[in-house]
């Protein structure tokens, strides 16, 4: 079960001078595979993920995306004894058993945002039509982070990375505590599903809210990565490449300090840079 | 309408020796905003788009969704005259008319997969459930790729891409003739969009299916580019980076040449080799 990374036959072709040379030899890549999340009996949504930590996994995008709003919201998580059709089990539904009384918010849905109208865009501005509201406060400007220790995060990520090195091919994400120590970290050929899974993992083990932790993302920082880390009460969020600008809006009205470029030694705050002790942040 | 690019004040950040240096200066971000596609009156997706092109980002988007079969199902496309609070148009919304007596296939919704549980994926093969059925056939080999035209193509895309070289944050998708001339090029946060964005583009120009065309994205292969490049009937995706599993899956089974890590003079060829003239792909 979980196959995370596969070998299949390939060709290295190298063009020099006009002249074509081949190699055949196998490449190891990244296994992409659908995985259905069922709530009662019912799909909510079906997102492509590398398996492997699919519990953490659904359990991270129903907290995420505001269809429950605790992890003791979820009474059980199951793999659907479904079998493809040479008769082996997929492992590629999970069925979510809520707590009796818990009522999931369905309107919602991860990844595409929302099935009905009702929740439309139209006649709202952007961010707030479209963002769900956290259970827990990231405002706590408590939490102090050392500039030196940010800038050594995402090396800190790629040393945990495992499957990267074999397929090149894997977004990862991690949970570090303010000194710099990783709690969790996770690979998935997406990147929403990579943080999903840092974060399902830290709602199973009991850490939610994340006051005080950093999630570091490999890539860059889009909006839905700002509400999941939002959603977890993680004040802190370092990509190693750019944010958008709903990122940074989402960031700044809710209080999350955001860090983007971030390539020792350097890196890009755009929000929340009075946790780093910046004196241009002051009061921002 | 349609602001590409955003700027926002930012703080630079080197740690040398221990020593904190800030500068403070406006940095130039992707824009990211909700695009919500109603057909009929039904919103069926909200993805989170870079503003412009949306009216080819959502013919794409319907067609490679597999929403609708060909570019004449859709009679009209119109923005929504939604206003924000300080009541300023927000264009984040496209209204789809259909043409008369065509049916939308609304089990399917772009990006999350499905909404119905009908089409759940649980005891079906993963490529089988989750696979649209394309109006056009890709398995076509008489279009013949030049190794060395194919090795230079992401080159010409980097090329085209404006606003990437501003930002850092945008992903790109072009449609290149077999001789390498680019027809269209696109940038999005999303990396679905820019595909959708190029493919909608050819869809309103009467250029599908796009036989004998290459379309080359900057970023990863995974399988839904790989089916919207089917979805197109194009007969060759060309990435940067690396496939996953299931993209090279999808494009056997159904005759697509995938090319991944694709850096001049050096390409790894997954799929469909033949089309490039490659003694080790020859039947493959």
């Amino acid at each position: 079960m979980g196959r995370v990374t596969q070998r299949v036959p390939s060709t290295r072709v190298e063009v020099v001078d006009g002249t074509v040379r081949e190699t055949r030899r196998p490449d190891t890549l990244a296994v992409e595979e659908p995985l259905e999340i069922r709530v009662g009996g019912q799909t909510i949504t079906v997102t492509m993920r590398t398996p492997g930590d699919d519990f953490d996994l659904t359990l991270g995008n129903l907290l995420t995306e505001a269809v429950v709003t605790k992890p003791t919201d979820v009474a059980q998580l199951m793999h659907c004894l479904d079998e493809d059709e040479s008769g082996s089990p997929t492992y590629n539904v999970v069925d979510v058993t809520l707590t009796p009384g818990v009522v999931p918010d369905l309107d919602r849905t991860a990844r595409s945002g929302y099935q009905s109208s009702a929740c439309g865009v139209c006649g709202k501005t952007s961010v707030d039509a479209i963002t769900a509201t956290s259970p827990y406060a990231v405002a706590d400007d408590s939490v102090r982070l050392s500039p030196e220790v940010v800038v050594g995060l995402p090396g800190r990520l790629r040393e945990q990375q495992k499957v990267f090195d074999k397929t090149g091919g894997l977004h990862a994400a991690g949970i570090f505590t303010a000194d710099g120590e990783p709690l969790v970290v996770r690979e998935d050929v997406g990147r929403h599903n990579a943080v999903d899974k840092v974060i399902g993992w830290a709602g199973r083990e009991g850490l939610l809210p994340l006051s005080g932790h950093v999630l570091v993302v490999s890539g860059r920082a889009s909006f839905e990565l700002v509400q999941k880390a939002v959603m977890a009460g993680i004040p802190a969020l370092v990509a190693v490449s750019a944010p958008s600008s709903l990122a940074v809006e989402l960031a700044r009205t809710s209080g999350l300090t955001l860090v983007g470029f971030t390539r020792d030694p350097r890196m890009t705050v755009y929000a929340g840079g009075q946790r780093l002790g910046l004196a241009s942040h002051t009061g921002q």
